[in-house]
């Protein structure tokens, strides 16, 4: 057992929320080396709740570093076969996987050539092995982050690591007096707002804000979905905890207009305070940071999808995370504080019909295809978010962080 | 670059003179977590040595230890087809491999089930392709250890990790002014020693001393060897680091006797403090031990090669390792403290013309076939050894833990 028992909790609901284990699967786990104690307590009671066989690779920001500050230029981009076998193996077998994230020092990699950073962050097969058994709903999975001193620091100012384990018990309903009780019912009221904007249909969101006006609009067959999610077998399973999210897949191909970050967003152990891009015709024309702004355009450049949105989700201020009134640096949680978007690959489980399309037929179907998917936050207090009726009506959804949208 | 200069300098030592790189290879290291300051450390002069890519994949004691205690019966011997995969990936693309020792907790499955921790310790595919690359010398590879204040308290009862270092240092030469130019004189002293017993031929040794009077046939076609090795490419390296044996395979059919340990023997997370083996025709009959002789029961019956000798080796006191006076509770060092003999896999590099031939063809010319390989030490002040000749002579060794072998 644990000294901090929290690990255990933990551990507990990563594994009875979140991949809502089955007795006899195989579970991966991929840790930063940081975050060994919660890899470990989730291998012991992933056996005690049946895995038949639990299996933890680590990833190590030094070693990642390594790469990018010293190794070929073909090097940064290039992904062992063995770690594409690693999912494709799970994805094959009806695993499980379990992520932990938590990185104890975020800004490792600011001091290095940018160029090098966003080619090491560019598409592999590993994102392409992965995404693909996302979509196609081939495991049950879950991402999951444990507290360190690194991630408090970066936070507080001060490493303390304990305000930070609050902060996160807080932010998942660990300290709930029955935490899986209570995540039932916060799921329930998630599938009640996603029921809600499902019977509405809007066919466009309208954000307005400092630095942000722009249409995003949706696609016909689009469905809005919460982090509830279910494999092809069968199997719910809880794929981010937190989750607060409701999100939908838009049309690729006609987003218009600015749009201004409310959070930093972390990328690839770069943190990127602000960020201002402009969409003309669904693409990125215009990448705008005060700092660190050539990661993000390399990623966008990155492939013929990559510059055009397959995400947008709605947050209001009563999540636990956005409760919390903090900023975790971590996209993990901050997305679930706030209304995001994400450039990058779409997601077919918000495609009704979409499953079993190719990608280009799911392409010209308005769901876009990239092999990347990054986050970041766009909502918040002074952001006004309404739905575009068929009409061209537009109805308030989200005002001063808070849901206003009327039951039809 | 690290705190601890050592670490930088151990890294070095196992990239040039450990594996001797070379430019545009893949680096597999296999790392424990408790060693990663070191894996690190190799990851980043491996390339600035002109590493293509350096992969790191961490094994972790507590996720093993849950394993043993708490995994389905059939899974304890189960190895996810993607760490097989990753060996073969190094020996089909001539890769280099790291193996990074330094265990923190030696003792952490001694209280687990003995039938399970020998079933998790069983022979496995990933062993068998890691032994087909190394007897095919498919990668240049090394072996190399980490102190750490577990292993510290270990070897001296206090967790005094810079004492460790010291003798660490000292064992691998790391104190020399120069190391690596201290490395090419003692592998030239090595290399002496085996061209002398190559020239006498003897075609037995016998040890004999307290609890031990053991009679080891040698092939006619078997050669003495050090640890500095060669690659099919023909890139020379040191396959670990510090080695002092020079060790050849006997014959698995004939060795005859009794013989005890001289030194604990730490194996998969228990120590044998010690151990009394009887061999009847090559075959090990009896197994005692104060403590734990159910692991290495298990082990021994694990395959049909299982319970015959693969490997004897010779080491007098004036190694560095024996002159730090040291018990490391570590095979990597204290083999190179004493002379050991090894049940399981013969050593096919030293048999003259084994190269090629299948496991039956060398089975039948002597070579023993098993997918385990575990090396025990069986030498020391107290302990004669002679070299038997085509007349039934005997001739010295050692005698007093000192070489007395007269040049022919």
């Amino acid at each position: 057992m644990n000294a901090n028992p929290r690990i255990e909790q933990l551990a507990r609901l990563a594994l009875e929320v979140g991949i809502n284990l089955e007795a006899g699967q195989d579970v991966g786990v991929v840790a930063l080396t940081a975050s060994a104690p919660l890899a470990r307590a989730v291998a012991a009671r992933a056996y005690e709740l049946g895995a038949r066989y639990v299996d933890v690779a680590y990833s190590d920001n030094r070693v990642r570093r390594a790469l990018v500050e010293l190794a070929p230029e073909e090097s940064l981009d290039w992904v062992p076969p063995w770690r594409v076998e690693r999912i494709a193996y799970l994805a094959k077998n009806r695993g499980a996987l379990v992520q932990i994230g938590g990185d104890p020092e975020p800004n490792l990699l600011a001091d290095l050539d940018p160029e090098r950073v966003g080619r090491a962050a560019r598409p592999t097969d590993l994102n392409a092995t992965l995404l693909e058994a996302i979509n196609g709903r081939k495991l049950n999975w879950t991402i999951v982050a444990q507290p360190n001193e690194g991630w408090a620091e970066q936070v507080f100012g001060e490493r303390d690591v304990g305000r930070l384990w609050d902060a996160v018990a807080a932010a998942v309903r660990l300290d709930e007096p029955d935490p899986v009780a209570a995540w039932r019912d916060h799921l329930d009221r998630l599938a009640a707002r996603t029921a809600q904007l499902n019977e509405r249909r809007f066919h466009a969101l309208h954000f307005r804000g400092p630095g942000t006006d722009l249409a995003i609009q949706l696609l016909p067959q689009g469905r809005w979905r919460s982090g509830a999610l279910e494999t092809a077998w069968g199997r719910s399973f809880v794929a981010n905890l937190p989750t607060e999210e409701i999100y939908t897949t838009p049309d690729w191909r006609r987003t218009q207009g600015t749009v201004r970050t409310t959070r930093p967003l972390a990328l690839r152990g770069t943190v990127i305070e602000r960020l201002d891009l402009r969409f003309e015709d669904g693409r990125i024309v215009e990448v705008n940071a005060p700092a660190h702004s050539d990661v993000v355009r390399a990623q966008v450049d990155s492939d013929e999808g990559a510059p055009f949105l397959g995400e947008v989700a709605l947050v209001d201020g009563t999540s636990a995370v956005g409760r919390t009134g903090i900023t975790f640096f971590s996209t993990l949680f901050d997305e679930n504080a706030a209304c995001h978007i994400a450039y990058g690959s779409g997601l077919t489980i918000a495609v009704e019909g979409a499953e079993g399309l190719s990608p280009e037929e799911l392409r010209a179907a308005g769901v876009n295809q990239s092999r990347i998917h990054t986050d970041f936050m766009i909502g918040g207090p002074e952001v006004d978010v309404d739905g575009v009726t068929e009409t061209d009506a537009e109805v308030p959804i989200l005002r001063d962080d808070g849901w206003v949208l009327p039951t039809a």
